[in-house]
Protein backbone atom coordinates (compact mmCIF):
# COMPACT_ATOMS: atom_id res chain seq x y z
CA UNK A 1 0.00 0.00 0.00
CA UNK A 2 1.07 3.17 -1.04
CA UNK A 3 1.94 6.04 1.84
CA UNK A 4 -0.41 9.13 1.20
CA UNK A 5 1.68 12.40 0.92
CA UNK A 6 0.68 16.04 1.03
CA UNK A 7 -0.46 16.46 -2.39
CA UNK A 8 -1.33 20.69 -3.70
CA UNK A 9 -2.89 22.64 -6.24
CA UNK A 10 -2.90 26.03 -7.88
CA UNK A 11 -6.49 27.41 -8.83
CA UNK A 12 -6.47 29.69 -12.53
CA UNK A 13 -9.03 31.85 -12.89
CA UNK A 14 -9.43 33.33 -16.51
CA UNK A 15 -11.53 35.99 -17.18
CA UNK A 16 -11.84 39.59 -17.68
CA UNK A 17 -14.93 39.50 -15.48
CA UNK A 18 -13.75 38.43 -12.36
CA UNK A 19 -10.56 41.33 -12.56
CA UNK A 20 -12.69 44.14 -12.86
CA UNK A 21 -15.15 43.04 -10.35
CA UNK A 22 -18.09 42.90 -12.19
CA UNK A 23 -18.70 39.35 -10.63
CA UNK A 24 -17.77 38.06 -7.70
CA UNK A 25 -15.87 34.94 -8.15
CA UNK A 26 -16.99 31.65 -5.62
CA UNK A 27 -15.12 29.12 -7.56
CA UNK A 28 -12.00 29.17 -5.17
CA UNK A 29 -13.70 28.46 -2.08
CA UNK A 30 -15.93 25.96 -3.32
CA UNK A 31 -12.90 24.47 -5.05
CA UNK A 32 -10.42 24.77 -2.35
CA UNK A 33 -12.77 23.38 0.72
CA UNK A 34 -14.02 20.41 -1.87
CA UNK A 35 -10.27 19.34 -2.85
CA UNK A 36 -9.52 19.46 0.92
CA UNK A 37 -12.48 17.86 2.46
CA UNK A 38 -12.98 14.95 -0.80
CA UNK A 39 -8.81 14.43 -1.87
CA UNK A 40 -6.42 15.64 0.98
CA UNK A 41 -5.27 17.86 -1.62
CA UNK A 42 -4.78 21.67 -0.40
CA UNK A 43 -4.33 24.93 -2.54
CA UNK A 44 -1.18 26.70 -2.18
CA UNK A 45 -1.84 29.73 -5.04
CA UNK A 46 -4.75 31.41 -6.86
CA UNK A 47 -3.90 33.71 -10.07
CA UNK A 48 -6.87 35.61 -11.67
CA UNK A 49 -5.71 36.92 -15.43
CA UNK A 50 -7.53 37.71 -17.95
CA UNK A 51 -8.79 36.42 -20.94
CA UNK A 52 -5.19 37.08 -23.20
CA UNK A 53 -3.98 33.83 -24.73
CA UNK A 54 -0.27 35.11 -24.12
CA UNK A 55 -1.01 35.53 -20.06
CA UNK A 56 -3.07 32.11 -20.25
CA UNK A 57 -0.43 30.19 -21.68
CA UNK A 58 2.49 31.35 -19.54
CA UNK A 59 0.68 30.73 -16.24
CA UNK A 60 -0.41 27.58 -17.37
CA UNK A 61 3.15 26.56 -17.89
CA UNK A 62 4.61 27.61 -15.12
CA UNK A 63 1.71 26.57 -12.50
CA UNK A 64 1.56 22.81 -14.07
CA UNK A 65 4.96 23.03 -13.56
CA UNK A 66 4.86 24.00 -9.95
CA UNK A 67 2.40 22.07 -8.29
CA UNK A 68 0.50 18.43 -8.59
CA UNK A 69 -2.60 20.31 -9.66
CA UNK A 70 -4.26 23.15 -11.54
CA UNK A 71 -7.26 23.69 -12.19
CA UNK A 72 -8.43 26.67 -14.63
CA UNK A 73 -12.04 27.93 -14.41
CA UNK A 74 -13.70 30.10 -17.05
CA UNK A 75 -13.36 30.76 -20.76
CA UNK A 76 -14.52 27.39 -21.98
CA UNK A 77 -18.19 28.50 -23.91
CA UNK A 78 -18.91 29.01 -27.16
CA UNK A 79 -17.95 33.16 -27.25
CA UNK A 80 -14.69 34.55 -29.15
CA UNK A 81 -13.83 35.33 -25.50
CA UNK A 82 -13.63 32.17 -24.39
CA UNK A 83 -10.16 31.07 -25.49
CA UNK A 84 -8.64 28.46 -22.62
CA UNK A 85 -8.75 25.10 -24.67
CA UNK A 86 -6.56 26.62 -27.56
CA UNK A 87 -4.27 28.43 -24.86
CA UNK A 88 -3.55 25.00 -23.07
CA UNK A 89 -2.85 23.14 -25.96
CA UNK A 90 -0.37 26.19 -27.13
CA UNK A 91 1.13 26.24 -23.63
CA UNK A 92 1.41 22.18 -23.88
CA UNK A 93 1.83 22.24 -27.88
CA UNK A 94 -0.44 19.60 -27.98
CA UNK A 95 -2.92 19.17 -31.27
CA UNK A 96 -6.00 21.38 -30.70
CA UNK A 97 -9.58 20.68 -32.98
CA UNK A 98 -12.66 18.79 -32.08
CA UNK A 99 -12.53 16.14 -29.76
CA UNK A 100 -14.57 13.41 -30.87
CA UNK A 101 -16.08 12.31 -27.46
CA UNK A 102 -16.61 15.88 -26.94
CA UNK A 103 -18.30 16.37 -30.54
CA UNK A 104 -20.26 13.39 -29.91
CA UNK A 105 -22.08 14.51 -26.66
CA UNK A 106 -22.94 17.48 -27.88
CA UNK A 107 -24.44 16.59 -31.02
CA UNK A 108 -26.38 14.37 -29.46
CA UNK A 109 -27.18 17.47 -26.38
CA UNK A 110 -28.01 19.67 -29.05
CA UNK A 111 -29.40 17.34 -32.07
CA UNK A 112 -27.67 17.68 -35.07
CA UNK A 113 -29.82 20.25 -36.60
CA UNK A 114 -29.31 23.16 -33.68
CA UNK A 115 -25.58 22.12 -33.09
CA UNK A 116 -24.17 25.42 -34.59
CA UNK A 117 -20.75 27.12 -34.82
CA UNK A 118 -20.60 28.43 -31.46
CA UNK A 119 -21.64 24.80 -30.29
CA UNK A 120 -19.51 23.31 -31.65
CA UNK A 121 -16.59 25.30 -30.63
CA UNK A 122 -16.95 24.18 -27.19
CA UNK A 123 -15.87 20.57 -28.46
CA UNK A 124 -12.44 21.96 -29.56
CA UNK A 125 -10.09 21.13 -27.16
CA UNK A 126 -7.19 19.71 -26.60
CA UNK A 127 -6.97 16.54 -28.86
CA UNK A 128 -5.64 13.86 -26.23
CA UNK A 129 -7.55 15.83 -23.21
CA UNK A 130 -9.59 13.32 -21.06
CA UNK A 131 -12.88 14.58 -20.13
CA UNK A 132 -14.72 15.79 -17.28
CA UNK A 133 -18.61 15.29 -17.89
CA UNK A 134 -21.51 17.52 -17.42
CA UNK A 135 -24.49 16.85 -15.82
CA UNK A 136 -25.85 20.14 -16.00
CA UNK A 137 -25.26 21.67 -19.59
CA UNK A 138 -23.44 18.89 -21.39
CA UNK A 139 -20.23 20.88 -22.66
CA UNK A 140 -17.66 18.92 -20.92
CA UNK A 141 -14.03 20.27 -19.28
CA UNK A 142 -11.10 18.07 -20.29
CA UNK A 143 -7.53 17.60 -18.22
CA UNK A 144 -4.73 18.09 -19.98
CA UNK A 145 -1.79 16.52 -18.21
CA UNK A 146 -2.16 17.40 -14.92
CA UNK A 147 -4.47 20.66 -15.99
CA UNK A 148 -8.19 20.16 -14.98
CA UNK A 149 -10.64 23.25 -16.86
CA UNK A 150 -14.03 23.71 -15.88
CA UNK A 151 -16.58 26.58 -16.85
CA UNK A 152 -16.56 29.81 -14.97
CA UNK A 153 -20.43 29.65 -13.64
CA UNK A 154 -20.35 28.51 -10.63
CA UNK A 155 -23.48 26.02 -10.61
CA UNK A 156 -22.33 24.19 -13.24
CA UNK A 157 -18.76 23.99 -12.22
CA UNK A 158 -19.97 23.05 -8.90
CA UNK A 159 -22.45 19.94 -10.52
CA UNK A 160 -19.17 19.04 -12.71
CA UNK A 161 -16.56 18.44 -9.60
CA UNK A 162 -17.35 14.65 -8.60
CA UNK A 163 -16.14 13.78 -11.52
CA UNK A 164 -12.39 14.91 -11.16
CA UNK A 165 -12.37 12.88 -8.21
CA UNK A 166 -11.32 9.51 -10.31
CA UNK A 167 -8.31 11.42 -11.81
CA UNK A 168 -6.72 12.65 -8.59
CA UNK A 169 -4.78 10.77 -6.74
CA UNK A 170 -5.29 11.69 -3.09
CA UNK A 171 -2.97 13.31 -0.38
CA UNK A 172 -2.91 13.62 3.52
CA UNK A 173 -6.37 14.75 4.60
CA UNK A 174 -5.98 18.23 6.11
CA UNK A 175 -7.90 18.76 9.38
CA UNK A 176 -8.73 21.70 10.91
CA UNK A 177 -10.46 23.26 14.49
CA UNK A 178 -12.08 26.21 14.75
CA UNK A 179 -12.43 27.77 18.25
CA UNK A 180 -14.65 30.96 18.28
CA UNK A 181 -13.71 33.39 21.52
CA UNK A 182 -14.98 36.72 22.65
CA UNK A 183 -12.17 38.23 22.76
CA UNK A 184 -9.57 40.76 20.81
CA UNK A 185 -7.11 39.37 18.86
CA UNK A 186 -4.13 41.73 21.08
CA UNK A 187 -5.36 39.74 23.84
CA UNK A 188 -3.89 36.25 23.08
CA UNK A 189 -1.25 36.93 20.36
CA UNK A 190 1.60 36.33 22.72
CA UNK A 191 0.31 32.63 23.66
CA UNK A 192 -0.89 31.92 20.28
CA UNK A 193 2.95 32.82 18.95
CA UNK A 194 4.48 30.80 21.35
CA UNK A 195 1.75 27.85 20.78
CA UNK A 196 2.63 28.35 17.20
CA UNK A 197 6.44 28.07 17.58
CA UNK A 198 5.92 24.51 19.78
CA UNK A 199 3.95 23.18 16.84
CA UNK A 200 5.78 25.30 13.98
CA UNK A 201 6.26 22.17 11.83
CA UNK A 202 2.78 20.28 12.38
CA UNK A 203 0.37 22.62 12.88
CA UNK A 204 -0.61 25.89 11.49
CA UNK A 205 -2.46 28.51 13.43
CA UNK A 206 -4.15 31.33 12.09
CA UNK A 207 -6.35 34.36 14.26
CA UNK A 208 -9.22 35.97 12.43
CA UNK A 209 -10.81 38.48 13.62
CA UNK A 210 -14.62 38.74 13.37
CA UNK A 211 -17.83 40.79 14.69
CA UNK A 212 -20.74 39.08 15.75
CA UNK A 213 -23.59 39.61 17.57
CA UNK A 214 -22.36 43.30 18.26
CA UNK A 215 -19.24 42.10 19.73
CA UNK A 216 -15.90 41.50 18.77
CA UNK A 217 -14.51 37.97 18.44
CA UNK A 218 -11.44 35.99 17.27
CA UNK A 219 -11.84 32.37 15.30
CA UNK A 220 -8.59 30.71 16.10
CA UNK A 221 -8.09 28.06 13.17
CA UNK A 222 -5.97 25.35 13.42
CA UNK A 223 -4.69 23.30 10.96
CA UNK A 224 -3.13 19.80 10.70
CA UNK A 225 -2.35 17.11 8.67
CA UNK A 226 -2.34 15.25 12.23
CA UNK A 227 -5.03 14.66 14.35
CA UNK A 228 -3.25 13.96 17.15
CA UNK A 229 -1.01 17.35 16.94
CA UNK A 230 -4.35 19.06 16.24
CA UNK A 231 -5.75 17.94 19.67
CA UNK A 232 -2.40 18.87 22.03
CA UNK A 233 -3.09 22.43 20.32
CA UNK A 234 -6.51 22.45 21.13
CA UNK A 235 -5.70 21.77 24.59
CA UNK A 236 -2.99 24.20 25.00
CA UNK A 237 -5.28 26.91 23.40
CA UNK A 238 -7.84 25.65 25.91
CA UNK A 239 -5.58 26.14 29.01
CA UNK A 240 -4.93 29.85 27.36
CA UNK A 241 -8.86 30.96 26.47
CA UNK A 242 -9.43 29.37 30.35
CA UNK A 243 -6.76 31.35 32.09
CA UNK A 244 -8.30 34.21 30.95
CA UNK A 245 -11.61 33.84 31.38
CA UNK A 246 -12.34 34.24 27.81
CA UNK A 247 -15.90 33.61 26.90
CA UNK A 248 -16.80 30.62 24.19
CA UNK A 249 -19.03 31.57 21.75
CA UNK A 250 -18.30 27.79 20.36
CA UNK A 251 -16.09 25.22 19.35
CA UNK B 1 -1.74 69.95 -18.89
CA UNK B 2 -0.35 66.02 -18.84
CA UNK B 3 -2.11 63.45 -20.55
CA UNK B 4 -4.14 60.78 -18.87
CA UNK B 5 -3.10 57.46 -19.74
CA UNK B 6 -3.69 53.85 -19.03
CA UNK B 7 -2.62 52.91 -15.12
CA UNK B 8 -2.97 49.14 -14.01
CA UNK B 9 -2.54 47.90 -11.11
CA UNK B 10 -2.36 44.06 -8.78
CA UNK B 11 -4.09 42.62 -5.98
CA UNK B 12 -1.78 40.21 -3.92
CA UNK B 13 -4.28 38.79 -1.60
CA UNK B 14 -1.96 37.22 1.65
CA UNK B 15 -3.95 34.93 4.08
CA UNK B 16 -4.37 31.08 4.59
CA UNK B 17 -7.84 31.32 5.06
CA UNK B 18 -8.81 32.84 1.37
CA UNK B 19 -6.79 30.02 0.01
CA UNK B 20 -7.90 27.00 2.61
CA UNK B 21 -11.66 28.54 1.07
CA UNK B 22 -12.71 29.20 4.99
CA UNK B 23 -13.22 32.24 4.22
CA UNK B 24 -14.93 34.05 1.14
CA UNK B 25 -13.00 36.70 -0.87
CA UNK B 26 -14.57 39.95 -1.25
CA UNK B 27 -11.80 42.58 -1.41
CA UNK B 28 -10.87 41.46 -4.89
CA UNK B 29 -14.08 42.98 -6.70
CA UNK B 30 -14.29 45.81 -4.19
CA UNK B 31 -10.54 46.63 -4.48
CA UNK B 32 -11.11 46.32 -8.55
CA UNK B 33 -14.47 48.24 -8.74
CA UNK B 34 -13.42 51.33 -6.48
CA UNK B 35 -9.95 51.64 -8.27
CA UNK B 36 -11.88 51.82 -12.06
CA UNK B 37 -14.85 53.85 -11.35
CA UNK B 38 -12.39 56.21 -8.84
CA UNK B 39 -9.21 56.65 -10.02
CA UNK B 40 -9.18 55.01 -13.71
CA UNK B 41 -7.06 52.18 -12.61
CA UNK B 42 -7.64 49.28 -14.09
CA UNK B 43 -6.58 45.81 -12.19
CA UNK B 44 -4.50 43.11 -14.41
CA UNK B 45 -4.04 40.04 -12.32
CA UNK B 46 -4.47 39.14 -8.62
CA UNK B 47 -2.73 36.39 -6.59
CA UNK B 48 -3.27 34.31 -3.91
CA UNK B 49 -1.01 33.37 -1.61
CA UNK B 50 -0.14 31.65 1.87
CA UNK B 51 1.25 33.90 5.22
CA UNK B 52 4.61 32.62 4.29
CA UNK B 53 7.40 35.55 3.93
CA UNK B 54 9.74 33.80 1.36
CA UNK B 55 6.53 33.55 -1.28
CA UNK B 56 5.33 37.01 0.40
CA UNK B 57 8.56 38.61 -0.82
CA UNK B 58 8.85 36.90 -4.05
CA UNK B 59 5.43 37.87 -4.71
CA UNK B 60 5.96 42.02 -3.62
CA UNK B 61 9.11 41.93 -6.04
CA UNK B 62 7.78 40.67 -9.06
CA UNK B 63 4.18 42.46 -8.92
CA UNK B 64 5.77 45.86 -8.11
CA UNK B 65 7.41 45.79 -11.05
CA UNK B 66 5.55 44.23 -13.04
CA UNK B 67 2.45 46.85 -12.18
CA UNK B 68 1.84 50.49 -11.62
CA UNK B 69 0.34 49.75 -8.43
CA UNK B 70 0.19 46.85 -6.02
CA UNK B 71 -2.52 46.36 -3.35
CA UNK B 72 -2.01 43.77 -0.56
CA UNK B 73 -4.95 42.79 1.74
CA UNK B 74 -4.16 40.87 5.02
CA UNK B 75 -1.58 39.78 7.46
CA UNK B 76 -1.12 43.46 9.29
CA UNK B 77 -2.96 42.37 12.46
CA UNK B 78 -1.34 41.72 15.80
CA UNK B 79 -0.98 38.08 15.39
CA UNK B 80 1.88 35.66 14.36
CA UNK B 81 0.61 35.29 11.38
CA UNK B 82 0.57 38.94 10.77
CA UNK B 83 3.72 39.42 8.50
CA UNK B 84 2.90 41.02 6.01
CA UNK B 85 4.62 44.31 6.97
CA UNK B 86 7.58 42.31 7.65
CA UNK B 87 8.03 40.59 4.36
CA UNK B 88 7.44 43.77 2.25
CA UNK B 89 10.41 45.78 4.03
CA UNK B 90 12.13 42.74 3.10
CA UNK B 91 10.99 42.53 -0.37
CA UNK B 92 12.44 46.14 -0.25
CA UNK B 93 15.17 45.46 1.33
CA UNK B 94 14.21 48.64 3.77
CA UNK B 95 14.21 49.09 7.29
CA UNK B 96 11.50 47.56 9.83
CA UNK B 97 10.71 48.64 13.23
CA UNK B 98 8.06 51.11 15.06
CA UNK B 99 6.59 53.48 12.71
CA UNK B 100 6.44 56.59 14.87
CA UNK B 101 3.20 57.95 13.44
CA UNK B 102 1.48 55.18 13.95
CA UNK B 103 2.99 54.37 17.29
CA UNK B 104 1.51 57.44 18.23
CA UNK B 105 -1.82 56.93 16.58
CA UNK B 106 -2.60 53.30 18.31
CA UNK B 107 -0.97 54.68 21.31
CA UNK B 108 -3.31 57.55 21.62
CA UNK B 109 -6.18 55.13 20.63
CA UNK B 110 -5.67 52.37 23.13
CA UNK B 111 -4.46 54.52 25.79
CA UNK B 112 -0.92 53.79 27.25
CA UNK B 113 -2.50 51.29 29.77
CA UNK B 114 -4.15 48.61 27.15
CA UNK B 115 -1.04 49.83 24.35
CA UNK B 116 0.18 46.18 24.84
CA UNK B 117 2.84 44.00 22.85
CA UNK B 118 0.10 42.69 20.11
CA UNK B 119 -1.06 46.25 19.42
CA UNK B 120 2.34 47.82 19.49
CA UNK B 121 3.02 45.02 16.63
CA UNK B 122 0.25 46.91 14.12
CA UNK B 123 3.00 49.75 14.46
CA UNK B 124 5.86 47.93 13.02
CA UNK B 125 6.57 48.37 9.27
CA UNK B 126 8.78 49.71 7.07
CA UNK B 127 10.01 52.76 8.76
CA UNK B 128 9.66 54.64 5.56
CA UNK B 129 6.27 54.10 4.79
CA UNK B 130 3.47 56.37 4.29
CA UNK B 131 0.09 56.07 6.28
CA UNK B 132 -3.43 54.88 5.02
CA UNK B 133 -5.37 55.97 8.00
CA UNK B 134 -8.01 53.59 9.41
CA UNK B 135 -11.20 55.21 10.90
CA UNK B 136 -12.67 52.17 11.86
CA UNK B 137 -10.40 50.48 14.31
CA UNK B 138 -6.88 53.05 14.44
CA UNK B 139 -4.08 50.34 13.18
CA UNK B 140 -3.00 52.17 9.79
CA UNK B 141 -2.56 50.37 6.47
CA UNK B 142 0.71 51.59 4.55
CA UNK B 143 2.36 52.46 1.18
CA UNK B 144 5.88 51.33 0.93
CA UNK B 145 7.07 52.33 -2.83
CA UNK B 146 4.46 51.57 -5.29
CA UNK B 147 2.63 48.82 -2.63
CA UNK B 148 -0.23 49.48 -0.47
CA UNK B 149 -0.82 47.24 2.14
CA UNK B 150 -4.55 47.23 3.44
CA UNK B 151 -6.27 44.84 6.12
CA UNK B 152 -8.02 41.45 5.27
CA UNK B 153 -11.46 42.82 7.31
CA UNK B 154 -13.49 43.83 4.32
CA UNK B 155 -15.47 46.68 6.66
CA UNK B 156 -12.63 47.87 7.85
CA UNK B 157 -10.69 47.83 4.33
CA UNK B 158 -13.75 49.34 2.89
CA UNK B 159 -13.56 52.27 5.42
CA UNK B 160 -10.09 53.17 4.14
CA UNK B 161 -9.78 52.70 0.53
CA UNK B 162 -10.73 56.69 -0.19
CA UNK B 163 -7.17 57.47 2.07
CA UNK B 164 -5.45 55.64 -0.75
CA UNK B 165 -7.09 58.24 -3.65
CA UNK B 166 -4.31 61.29 -2.90
CA UNK B 167 -1.42 58.74 -3.50
CA UNK B 168 -2.72 57.32 -6.83
CA UNK B 169 -1.88 58.78 -10.51
CA UNK B 170 -5.33 58.86 -11.91
CA UNK B 171 -5.37 57.41 -15.31
CA UNK B 172 -7.72 56.97 -18.08
CA UNK B 173 -11.29 55.61 -16.83
CA UNK B 174 -12.49 52.54 -18.28
CA UNK B 175 -16.11 53.08 -19.04
CA UNK B 176 -18.55 49.85 -19.45
CA UNK B 177 -21.84 48.87 -21.12
CA UNK B 178 -23.85 46.10 -19.91
CA UNK B 179 -26.97 44.53 -22.26
CA UNK B 180 -28.51 41.87 -20.59
CA UNK B 181 -30.35 39.60 -23.18
CA UNK B 182 -33.02 36.52 -23.15
CA UNK B 183 -30.98 33.96 -25.74
CA UNK B 184 -28.32 31.58 -25.34
CA UNK B 185 -24.04 32.71 -26.31
CA UNK B 186 -24.20 30.49 -28.95
CA UNK B 187 -27.03 32.34 -30.83
CA UNK B 188 -24.91 35.36 -30.96
CA UNK B 189 -21.11 34.29 -30.50
CA UNK B 190 -20.60 34.81 -34.52
CA UNK B 191 -21.44 37.84 -34.63
CA UNK B 192 -19.87 39.24 -31.48
CA UNK B 193 -16.96 37.80 -32.45
CA UNK B 194 -16.82 40.07 -35.72
CA UNK B 195 -17.49 42.98 -33.77
CA UNK B 196 -15.12 42.18 -31.72
CA UNK B 197 -12.59 41.70 -34.02
CA UNK B 198 -13.17 45.46 -35.79
CA UNK B 199 -12.78 47.09 -32.76
CA UNK B 200 -10.37 44.59 -31.31
CA UNK B 201 -7.73 47.83 -30.09
CA UNK B 202 -10.30 49.80 -28.27
CA UNK B 203 -13.03 48.02 -26.77
CA UNK B 204 -13.26 44.56 -25.10
CA UNK B 205 -16.47 42.62 -25.33
CA UNK B 206 -17.05 40.06 -22.96
CA UNK B 207 -20.07 37.21 -23.05
CA UNK B 208 -21.37 35.79 -20.03
CA UNK B 209 -24.31 33.87 -19.10
CA UNK B 210 -26.61 33.80 -16.72
CA UNK B 211 -29.94 32.33 -15.18
CA UNK B 212 -33.12 34.49 -14.56
CA UNK B 213 -36.63 34.25 -14.01
CA UNK B 214 -36.44 30.80 -14.73
CA UNK B 215 -34.59 31.55 -18.48
CA UNK B 216 -30.73 31.37 -19.78
CA UNK B 217 -29.55 34.97 -20.32
CA UNK B 218 -26.41 36.80 -22.00
CA UNK B 219 -24.60 39.48 -20.49
CA UNK B 220 -22.82 41.29 -23.23
CA UNK B 221 -20.07 43.34 -21.79
CA UNK B 222 -18.50 46.21 -23.47
CA UNK B 223 -15.14 47.99 -21.75
CA UNK B 224 -13.33 50.80 -23.36
CA UNK B 225 -11.56 54.09 -22.51
CA UNK B 226 -13.25 55.71 -25.42
CA UNK B 227 -17.26 56.77 -24.92
CA UNK B 228 -17.75 57.30 -28.35
CA UNK B 229 -15.86 53.67 -29.33
CA UNK B 230 -18.33 52.03 -26.92
CA UNK B 231 -21.27 53.65 -28.38
CA UNK B 232 -20.49 52.13 -31.58
CA UNK B 233 -19.90 48.85 -30.22
CA UNK B 234 -23.06 49.27 -28.77
CA UNK B 235 -25.24 50.23 -31.74
CA UNK B 236 -23.44 47.36 -33.69
CA UNK B 237 -24.79 45.03 -30.74
CA UNK B 238 -28.28 46.16 -30.66
CA UNK B 239 -28.60 46.00 -34.53
CA UNK B 240 -27.48 42.07 -33.94
CA UNK B 241 -30.19 41.54 -30.74
CA UNK B 242 -32.80 43.49 -33.39
CA UNK B 243 -32.57 41.48 -36.37
CA UNK B 244 -32.47 37.95 -34.52
CA UNK B 245 -35.52 39.41 -32.53
CA UNK B 246 -33.96 38.37 -29.28
CA UNK B 247 -36.03 39.67 -26.26
CA UNK B 248 -34.06 42.35 -24.12
CA UNK B 249 -33.94 41.82 -19.80
CA UNK B 250 -32.45 45.41 -19.45
CA UNK B 251 -29.74 47.53 -20.90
Amino acid sequence: MSKKRKVNAAILIIGNEILSGRTQDKNVAFISNWLNLNCGISVQEVRIIPDVEKIIVKNIRLLSSKFDYVFTTGGIGPTHDDITAKSIAKAFKVNYGYHKEAYKILEDYYGKEKFNDGRKKMAKMPLNAKLIYNPSSAAPGFITKNVFSLPGVPSILNSMIENCKRYLVKGLKIHSKTINIFTVESNISKQLEIIQKKYKKFVDIGSYPFFRLGKVGVSVVSRSTSKKKLLNVNKNLMKVIRSKKIKILNI
